[in-house]
């Protein structure tokens, strides 16, 4: 009667995103009652004790150090890239290579051809991808989705959007692998990239971008003593233009932002309603439709429930809030799906690709001082 | 290199709860890195159907309609009871017989003398139990008790506190047990409980009641036709005093309170400072402390974080926020840290009788229109 | 075309309440049109020089340290008291007798006795009279109780309001007359008193009380030094029964509240809907009523805007906000209005009476640990 | 005893404007303590009647339907010009001809031409000018400018305001004089105006300037039937460079955000803390400064009170709140200080034309889609 063993799951890397995945496939099948249960079968780290340690502490059978035979194994059916950025590019590769099935953190990429060619990679192979946009997996997200798309607030006509967080605000924030353009560091490229996904996922694909890249704190400690300085930027301020929008929407993001921990935001009017979420209440959307009644007009604050997408997988009752590693168990579960209906899933490579691609307009908007279309930039 | 089977689990109920349970059990290893991971044994539901439906759903290697088979059998460790209030007493007095361990939802029992009974013979066992009261189990909340107790906020002046919910708001939601006493149904039972747990956790013991209890519908109609009397209230208004307080808490409770899906809540005052707190926000902590400067005076709203309790093992980031079945894998590890302990819970049995013992001494306060000293009630 | 001169204002006091009086009836002509402009006549204070500081201040004619020479001053035709509570009957009675109508703050009286001589008095010479319950003035109160009233929320069900402040939470706050019974100290009959004003003024007239109020800081320290006995409460916890409600509305004030400023709110539930409301931010309203789509649900905060009673006379675009002093013009304009019909206006001695009455009874209730009905008190 | 009669007033207009300087004028003398009272002198209208009938609404002596013989008068010492946009400048200009101070509603005026005109007529004849961005005479906007100044929240790395209204939303808004360009139509005049005013104020002069100005609804109905082409922006993203700043702000406005009836917000981000604050709760400041305990991390809100620069003219006690009228009647004081002190005021002539140059810039940047340094506006 127990539950038939699902794919086999590789997962390379154990750092807050790993953990993270390796929850997500650890829960999705109670949470989704799935009748295959993914199996947890290896782990790949950086050495083998670490591999060891992390798959002992999160419940996989084997452990690695060589993520060449993890994704070569035949028992992995889908492989979880959860390394630093540079790394993305080769281990997708590979792993399409054997044919698994690819669920990678974002970005993409260190670099635009490295995600172009993972893009054509996987289509080629017909895997099914899958990269961490996690906060638009959010049933409150999704539903903010429905909203604008049926027209319940009527013609949308303007967008703000925002990521910023604080964990580089101190000026003595040590230089890191997060301030190397080819590590892909940079506020933009590590939050900048969750607002864009996030606009994108609402209002449809950009047209066209301006944008200013400042780099306030030009120098950074370095950890032996000493310090380097700082090629990447700390917070973008981004205008897009969409396909089929008749507006200019605010896209910005920092790191620089003090006393923010996860301020993924936005403000959506339309002519006949308004919609505000921000992801420090992700259980929350606030939402405004004009009515009859003036004297009735305000914001409603919905609080997320079994009415609301995947919400009810994890509680039948309203008010009671999913968290962070739910995102991810939900993502995991879209990844599934498309695993088994044989296609690629929403936010797969190819839109993350597409996410890419307006960062890599917002630097030459930025570095030329002018729009940029987006057929400037190449494409898989 | 695999972790170690760790206790067995014997699970009995499929619905909200017992989900909650499943949930818990099987996300606690990875979360705390535990080295012996709870295998899901077994699951009794109501039918054989029913059972093995759930139990493939939710991940337990075997089924039962029998949950006197579960509660004896040699490979289950630990007994989750989840069923309606009526039968906590009778299953968790079975299952200590057998020697297991206890995880029972809340209220412990639909009669104090049961409630009695369970808790003398699981402390004669010598049994680790533990009772649903999650909301106890966030982090916030205990960071709330650490400050209450540190003395941050100087002594403390003052409660408020109160759990509402509005499920039974509209006059014709149908009879059913929760509108039976010999059920533990009303108000008070089901919600309340969880409003007088916080404010015991918080301040201490209880040392006498007053209150008053109103049955505001009197009438409920049968899901089969017609309608039914209710014989429970629909909200209490408590006014508390503790051991070792100065002050009046006031408690309430109502599930008649429409739009609230989950406010429990409560502002404590200090000398020096105050905290605010809602479930319905329960990633936030709001924290206020006199300070030099009276310009700068105000609430601070604290996003929860990895360096508030047990956070940290779902996220190592803050603000990502944690969610309700997170709440549970907390408790769940409670309870096996005090099995591998060899000791009771917090939380546990006695505890829940203090909370059930409150409620007793609230009705018959709100009857006889006195205070009602603690003395008054039985205890274990 | 100048506006022609209006009733004459005599004020007695300078402080706090007395500038907001002498403000209220220097903008009351301005914000609502009026014909008739009121005419700063004569200001009384302590003495001499400070009744003609104040008076140059606050743009009033003529000074004078004999508050009696006020009240019978043939130029002023209605008397605003704003002195310590103690003086509140006698200065009324006086004016009373000289046929002048009374603005006077609360509570109406420090004692009982004398709130009832005043209530008959001014009933009796037939002169409009009005008490600064100026919360009960805001636009979005009034919208609250015509919300219930019309029943658009449904069935009232539940009340639960406040009255917290900290100005008294430092033990060592001095001794002060707020801390003597003869002078209407405690924090019942300074703060409490706008609690129950604002559940009368919802609900209805209370029909029995039970309360717990608590001395917590049992001596403060002198101004000369050393330390005397408090013999007032810090904070009343109060269960009232209304005469036509279903439900027992909890009402609590402190002035030990750590942190809180102006708390002065109210939950109030019915079967179809809920209002909730603070003074802290009291030109909001947060509104809910029970919707067809289940998915859409959630409070909506209602900003004040000129649709909501007397806003408009202020401010013609809605959101920008109304003040504190503002609600004291729109009390003064109530008041005009009785004084041209030639009747009462609402929240009058009589208003006033029924909450001290209710004080009272709360006292009583808490002596004895009973419930007390309204009756048992004394009235005019 | 009387106050002595101070500056004699002449108010042109009398809708939402000149009801709040007429306010703000009546107003100001109680609030401040002023030895000189201002006298309401005259009040000028559309015609004689509207006249008429404002100044005796409004208190005022005189009235007139002739605007230049306002403005000649001996009486009248001080202009307020609360008219159509395109007639700031020819009155502003006959005003100051005759030796009078002008309080000149925003934006200064239709014209760039005019309002070099203005600054320069202003600043030849030695008067006193105030334009009115009232918002920025909010005491808790002054605490902010001050914390940005004293470095308490470090080096200020980030910026970014908006106001957005919902006033022209629905597209069947009708054609009025805000679609005109000519006489200062459009959203960037109307309301971005005070969003570029905000930031000017608390981050100092503009350097550079990019945008994008949308026009969403390309036509509105007239009311007399048919419709007419709109030639104004609906909505303006600018980024803007300060002179001493190392970021790029982000300045965005709106006439078409839905829901929104007056939320001119901005957050500000420095090294060591953060500013956030929006109109619509302008009571409040919130507050972020970095700590050394992180777990007690998080904005704190700031409740007005009288430690807060002017609030306590207005009220003694914090959390009672001032309304949009006080806001006014700061302005009127500093505009009497400055006339008292023979200078011009704060956000006088002088800083309108820079706000006025900005609101160009933008234009200009947007049509030519680049960067547009200020010295490439003209200037008085």
């Amino acid at each position: 009667m127990r539950q038939r063993s699902g794919p086999g799951v590789g997962l390379i890397g154990s750092g807050f995103m790993g953990r993270a995945h390796a929850f997500a496939f650890g829960a999705v099948a109670q949470a989704f009652g799935l009748e295959r249960r993914p199996v947890l079968e290896m782990l790949a780290d950086g050495s083998e004790t670490s591999a060891q340690r992390a798959a002992s502490a999160l419940g996989f059978r084997r452990a690695t150090a060589d993520w060449e035979a993890l994704v070569a194994d035949p028992a992995v059916d889908v492989v979880s890239i959860t390394t630093p950025n540079r790394l993305h590019a080769p281990m997708a590769l590979a792993a399409i290579r054997h044919g698994k099935h690819v669920w990678c953190e974002k970005p993409l990429s260190a670099t635009l051809d490295g995600a172009i060619a993972m893009t054509r990679a996987a289509e080629a192979a017909g895997v099914s991808t899958m990269v961490g946009f996690n906060y638009l997996k959010n049933p409150m997200v999704e539903v903010a989705r429905e909203i604008v798309r049926s027209g319940e607030i009527g013609e949308i006509t303007g967008y703000r959007g925002i990521h910023a967080e604080d964990f580089m605000a101190d000026p003595d924030a040590p230089f890191s692998w997060r301030c190397r353009p080819e590590e892909a560091g940079g506020a933009l490229a590590d939050i900048g990239s969750h607002a864009i996904a996030m606009a994108r996922f609402l209002l449809g694909e950009v047209d066209r971008v301006f944008a200013s890249l400042d780099t306030i704190h030009t120098t950074r400690p370095l950890p032996e003593g000493g310090s380097a300085p700082v090629r990447v930027d700390d917070q973008a301020a981004m205008l897009l233009r969409f396909r089929d929008r008749p507006f200019t929407a605010i896209v910005s993001n920092s790191w620089l932002a003090s006393g923010r921990d996860m301020q993924l935001a936005f403000e959506i009017s339309g002519t006949k309603g308004a919609l505000v979420f921000t992801q420090e209440r992700f259980n929350e959307l606030r939402y405004y439709r004009l009515g009859a009644d003036g004297a009735r007009k305000g914001f409603t604050t919905i609080n997320a429930g079994p009415v609301h997408g995947e919400y009810g997988a994890f509680c039948p009752a309203g008010g009671h809030q999913i968290g962070f590693n739910d995102l991810k168990t939900i993502e995991a579960k879209k990844l599934l799906d498309a695993m088994d209906a044989g296609r690629d899933a929403e936010t797969g490579f190819r839109d993350a690709l597409s996410v890419l691609r307006v960062t890599e307009a917002a630097r030459l908007a930025s570095a030329e001082e002018r729009w940029v279309r987006m057929e400037e930039i190449a494409d898989a």
